[in-house]
């Protein structure tokens, strides 16, 4: 069995800016052999998001910065191919951090039995019901609280979670308008997922598209990118407004100190709300948004989108489309 | 009874940097006659407020902007002298948005009638027993939320505000720092008043004083002042810190537009909550803060301090102490 190559993306350097390949270096190495307690993965998806960008710098964010030389940090969803855990069967469908490699060694923590349901394609485990449905779900509703009646914005909104945030807001009875950064997107925003509106931040005067779709105001901003369109949201919003803060994807590349809102003073003249919020403080409670969303999802109210590149190697060029804008919906690569 | 004078400064330039004598206008009219509902009030107090300075912008903030050949807008205590109001007996000392002149006359709206007690000079109802208590006060305990343990660190400590905002920390068990812009102000938040520690911004590097002060990281940051301050502060937040955004008078007389703060995506990844605050929101539950207020400063458990300076005609000059920090505690006129 050991004769088997384990496939590995390494960081190896800090990246500048937008990732390289330099910054990476791939190696194959023999498949470990596992010991007691421990299981043997073999990753079939791996799931790129925003935030990796950040587990690369030097400086360790809510999780320690990934040590160079380490393969690199990534959610990933595999079967188990040997185990000497009794948690795990062979067989069994599992989803973890287990990295940028084929194979992984695991002792079980952290590690998450996905159901077995052919109805369901495992990548939806990426998307729906995994941290992004989670993220949705929750920083939508524990934190933004939407009423109905109410004027919620998205922006990054044709991306895995902003797709979705838009959808449970609509379900939640508010306004829905999201921001993305291509005709395509939005016309998907409007026609298919039945946002209010969507404004294509590349081609429109963002203040002036939000002033005319958001006629009452912003109450709720489920913020994933931060700068010149967070100031424009933060001009417009209302008494008691919430912000919440998933991501600032704006800046995650900047080499420079990034400054933060200019109209940072707008959340003391509005007395609003900003929260910052990572899904994996909520992964205990996640049945509560599997539940709701699947339901959501049977019954036609919701949809998602999986964007897939094929083949590990792809990994370290694939991710940079979540910067440049290049997919919609949710970014994995199988492996 | 008209004969009597009514002297009176009037914002009559929008003010560029700090207040300008110029920016006014001092005025003397003759003291109006009041018509049925109204009452005469002659003050004898103005209230100095770093929130002055955004009141004299071209833009709204929370109230709307002063306008230009209008009396300027400030917190008054004055004794009602003559009253068509059935609510206003001659001889109530009243307090409100007055302005800055000698007599004002009112319909009742906004005004609200002060107890009389002797032991209490009137000059705390602008203070302790007035808008400045109740921003202490419900801005930590209702935004800050402190339990017993945690470190709080307040900006412009030996303001009106922050001074009692750090001993109201202490009375809830908090390790308090303070942040002060004199050697003077941070001698008396230690020494007088049980601040735990206060760190002189003009003299030490405020990061590293927060790293010794505050060995277990902050939880509450009462922000009074934003700029590099705030960013010092949020280096060094803990998991799920509150920040009662309060003030940022570090940027009230920029003539450009002030970028927020640097480490604004400390909040996402600690997941910390900032929240405006004003206290207006609050008024209707001033007595529930007033009443411990009060008992807290009859045990002596909590002290305050009002620097007055005598005549309406300084008042121009005086606000800009605000600014630069030459006062200690809340400031006032005696007019």
């Amino acid at each position: 069995m050991t004769a088997r190559q384990n496939r590995q993306w390494r960081l190896t350097a800090r990246p500048v800016g937008l990732f390289k390949e330099s910054d990476f270096k791939w190696t194959v190495e023999p498949v470990p052999e596992i010991g007691d307690g421990q299981l043997l993965v073999h990753n079939l998806y791996l799931s790129l998001d925003p935030t990796n960008r950040g587990w690369a710098n030097e400086a360790d964010t809510y999780l320690p910065a990934v040590k160079l030389g380490d393969v690199m940090r990534g959610g990933t969803i595999g079967v188990v191919e040997e185990s000497r855990n009794p948690d795990f069967a062979v067989g069994d469908h599992v989803s973890g951090l287990l990295g940028w490699q084929e194979y992984a060694v695991s002792n079980g923590a952290g590690i998450t039995k996905l159901p077995h349901n052919p109805a369901i394609p495992l990548t939806a485990y990426m998307g729906l019901f995994g941290h992004i449905g989670a993220t949705a779900y929750f920083g939508l509703l524990d934190i933004g609280r939407p009423k109905e009646g109410e004027t919620l914005v998205v922006s990054a909104a044709a991306g895995a979670v902003g797709s979705i945030v838009g959808q449970i807001g609509k379900i939640k009875g508010c306004r829905v308008v999201g921001i993305a950064g291509s005709e395509q997107k939005c016309r998907w925003l409007v026609d298919d997922l039945g946002f209010d509106a969507a404004i294509d931040y590349k081609k429109e005067d963002v203040s002036a598209s939000l002033k005319q779709h958001c006629p009452n105001g912003i109450d709720i901003d489920f913020e994933n990118v931060g700068g010149r369109i967070f100031d424009a949201v933060l001009a417009q919003i209302n008494l008691r407004a919430r912000i919440v803060l998933c991501g600032l994807i704006s800046g995650y590349n900047a080499a420079e100190p990034v400054p933060g809102p200019y109209n940072f003073a707008m959340i003391l003249i509005k007395r609003a709300r900003v929260e910052g919020f990572i899904v994996m403080d909520y992964m205990n409670r996640a049945e509560e948004a599997f539940r709701d969303l699947g339901s959501w999802l049977m019954s036609g109210r919701l949809k998602y989108r999986v964007d897939e590149v094929v083949g590990l190697e792809q990994a370290p060029t694939a991710i940079n489309g979540l910067f440049t804008g290049s997919n919609i919906g949710k970014l994995v690569v199988k492996i």
